[in-house]
């Protein structure tokens, strides 16, 4: 069975754009995943067909109006999770990508304008979810950004060799640094250890590097996973 | 003068995609900003068009040669800020987009597979930025969160009324919750405040409710503003 994602957008004719590219499209023509797209305008009970109204208590911008959105969503609700695309959502974070791809798919939910009426979050079982710290023009790119991160992890799409289990995030640590070919480039060489062949040496540099740059660039990593990612990933000599 | 904007990809065919459409897409075409790619392939120089090669050290994947990144990079470079996505950057706020936006404009450089030979770091004055704690299949996305997340504070493009500075992170806080009509709507109705015409307590509300929100949902965020954040902000009465 494939992981089957619908999207409720005011521009359908955004999808499925980048995902019908490269990894994500390939495994999209394959069926590995399906995508649907659902206009919210048709939804619109009145005959202007609208969606939005102006915020109650005043203020800029427009609101997507409960009954409209509920509507859409009623359309759709079929058991899978139910995502709606927010700043003011969770942030999204690895592991509840792993959670969604392990499951038979995803509804999301894409805001415009000032964002949604605050009583679906109440009237439907709904997990607003953020893609990071910035205010985007809408939920599309963020909900392109949930359907990738689920794709690349669905069975047979990287294949085996790439399961991502040292990748950044999955361990609590960032990934370790890559080095390729040539050797020697403007001056500046691949670290020896790299290069020694003693694959127990590789993965302790690997882990210790990790380590580091994690420590250095992103300390709140390591609160949050309590210094327990500072072990080495029970995989860290599975690279060969 | 304009926002340019060039992404160097292996998937130049993604764009502009969904900045294609509605309010990055009226924009782009109104020339608020401009959008160049460049295929990273076309500067490869063996007669495979080789960009990537295998990781020193051993390991699944492929990494994207120093060489042939520098010389697409060393192409376009012109003193626009220089960003890499990758999930071992710095994670993209809100704050940095603002900066980016009131500079003349910004070069991404979208990886794929494993990512890039580290040395590319060193060698030019490339920004890593991350755009979430997840792992996504390629740069692209990253680089049109960027995009649409800088081109809606360019000068005119989302009007006067809407200049974003109550909305999440703007503030350090998530933003209040929004309500529209019906004022009934599923038994459940706006909350009284919100219809009472009164100002100053409106404003009032709406700042406790994005307070109370955001310790609850995101008290990193909080932390992270030291507290700063929970004076109102000073334009809390700006939105009549």
């Amino acid at each position: 069975m494939s992981f089957r994602s619908t999207v409720l957008t005011l521009y359908p004719e955004m999808f499925p754009g980048p995902l019908g590219v490269s990894l994500a499209g390939r495994a999209l023509s394959e069926g590995s995943w399906s995508l649907d797209t659902v206009q919210i305008r048709d939804f619109a009970a009145d005959k202007h067909r609208s969606v939005d109204d102006t915020p109650a208590g005043g203020g800029a911008g427009m609101v997507l109006k409960p009954d409209v959105l509920a509507a859409a969503l009623d359309s759709v609700a079929d058991g899978r999770p139910m995502l709606a695309l927010t700043p003011r959502g969770k942030p999204l974070s690895q592991a509840r990508v792993r959670e969604l791809a392990a499951g038979e798919g995803v509804i999301l939910l894409c805001g415009r304008f000032e964002g949604f009426d605050e009583r679906i979050f109440e009237a439907r079982d709904i997990e607003p979810v953020s893609v990071g710290d910035y205010v985007l023009s809408g939920g599309e790119l963020g909900a392109m950004i949930v359907l990738d991160a689920c794709v690349r992890l669905l069975p047979g799409v990287m294949g085996a060799a790439s399961s991502g289990e040292e990748e950044s995030f999955e361990t609590g640590l960032l990934e370790y640094p890559h080095y390729t070919r040539p050797v020697d480039w403007e001056g500046r060489t691949i670290p020896e250890v790299l290069r020694s062949g003693d694959h127990a040496k590789i993965a302790a540099w690997r882990h210790a590097k990790a380590v580091e740059d994690t420590r250095l660039r992103r300390p709140d990593l390591i609160e949050r996973h309590g210094g327990a990612s500072q072990a080495p990933p029970s995989g860290a000599q599975r690279k060969k």
